[in-house]
């Protein structure tokens, strides 16, 4: 899993998601212990040695006792308490997420697109969707309790920061890349009409 | 043929034309065996054994027995029907055919490009050419209905599927690749201009 | 030569200038014979084996008598013909020259960038530097006879022809490749301004 | 040191940002040594050995005695001077600073961005940041005067030359490369907007 997962941060680094040292992923392992991406690795080296063990407040344990991961880990913590089919947790800085949240301010609205079907439980491209967009916040608890206002409102597994990027989660690996892609590519689309 | 074929689809997804899980892919073998690509694989790790044998209502058979592939193998079928040519299909969610769609209802005109010699039996840069747009439909019954009605129109061995993507076939892989490509880049030109 | 000239073209092509089987290559080796990329080889995959030698009317010789390259070998021709310090020559079908003359008939206009410097004997940011565009043609013949006219306006190892690409040359690979990038990033900046 | 940083180097050409054979680079170290990229190698092609060794003049020392590096190791020598925690310079060509140059005069202001926290001593998207923009001259003892007016104005690692790239620095390869990949994405973004 950490291998897979390190790959993927590293092809998504390729795509130009993960400038400077930005951006920052977790997932929960079979004995539903949290791993979290060290803080300040750069993601075009990131290895499965990058991944560091929390507890549930956001503390490093085990051999990384004492370590602090980034402040932005409170959101992955968020995710996973408000979202219990979130097992992976990808974050990404993909810039057409950040344009359309300087068009939009609360949410991100899509309709007529075959992709959407990539977000689990869409079924067409008839259907109305909406993205929420939060406002960006260097205090995590009240970026926090931002989302618990607009908790209702995230129905397809990802929500945006406005000039920040995007969260994306889902049950593996796999189902989360696909909802990150899916978002990024809806962004793009629009962004570009 | 399916590991050249595999590589194929996994530079594409390179490219960004299969993002999530989206696309499928087809060919018919040299004993007229039709090969689909499996559904829900990503494509950025697809390989020759993500392809499978149907019969001809689109229903896997021997070792794939009972698996069904995307529904999107009825439009697949709908072409080997009505372009005896077409041997290899590619589908593609580049974006450019998608925004295309948003600027135009019927058709996609083209005229002036070198490059529309990619399709073949085009000989001049100054032929004006039409590749048909076709509504998108989660029905694939209805869809073939509307492939129907604009058969004629389609003359350039590609069409597009409205905020959807591209059909695009050839005799080999070969020939398929070129007609796909020569239709992302005169959609990208227009899109630009 | 043959072997850094294939590994130039496949990486050309993997930036997106050479789509379906579009574009060809060329140069002179050291006994003055010429060499030209064999007409509908997929540039992702050009090897060493890919060129052939011609004579000086554009025709197939020795192992490759009788064989016709490209029509558009005939520019080859006229460029080595004209610009003797020319001994490689790069045809490509990036975008942006071909959107540019969308926007500039005669010439397409630069000044103000340092990388105009990339176009040997320019020496500053402030020259005013004219790249010749050509009208496209499929008789190769009529073609000539406009690069003709326009020879003495050709003074930076390279010209448009319009909705085609781009022809750019050196005295070897690694200066050729300097004019054709040198030409590319120029019509993508200007574009998108 | 110098093997990771030829890495570096041929990446940032494989994004673009060092077409034809431009950009250059420099460090200092463990001894006070200053090391320059060679002149006229392609990017696309660097490797350790094209660093060079040079005086505090910016003439080539020890075996590359007498060897002139670019007329552009002035520019590197000034920040080296001025900014003492610097111990890398990057230089790079990519394109999206070049346009907002055209855009703006004598800085470019960022405000709004998570990304900007990527310059050091950045701590919230809400500052309102200045980078710099120089004039672009192609004589260095006036483009290193112009440095000298508006050295109090740089503040975040990083300068822009009008019309032809920035320059980026850091305490090490790391923190140089997070400088440049930031100052690139806030001039895309704002760019595309």
């Amino acid at each position: 899993m950490k291998a897979a997962f390190a790959e993927l941060i590293r092809n998504l680094h390729a795509k130009g998601w993960s400038p400077a040292t930005s951006t920052n992923y977790s997932f929960i392992d079979e004995h539903q212990q949290c791993w979290v991406s060290r803080s300040g690795v750069h993601k075009g080296v990131f290895s499965e040695q990058d991944f560091m063990t929390i507890d549930n407040t956001g503390i490093g344990t085990g051999m990384f006792h004492g370590t602090k991961p980034s402040d932005e880990t409170q959101i992955h913590l968020w995710i996973y308490n408000n979202f219990p089919e979130a097992k992976v947790i990808l974050h990404s800085h993909g810039k057409y997420p950040v344009l359309i949240s300087q068009f939009n301010e609360d949410f991100f609205p899509v309709q007529g697109y075959e992709l959407q079907k990539g977000f689990k439980g869409c079924k067409s491209h008839l259907d109305s969707i909406e993205i929420p967009i939060i406002d960006n916040q260097q205090d995590m608890t009240v970026l926090c309790q931002a989302l618990d206002v607009k908790k209702l409102a995230i129905q397809h597994h990802c929500f945006i920061i406005a000039g920040h990027g995007t969260y994306a989660w889902g049950a593996d690996l796999f189902e989360a890349q696909r909802h990150l892609e899916t978002l990024d590519y809806l962004c793009e689309c629009e962004f570009l009409l």
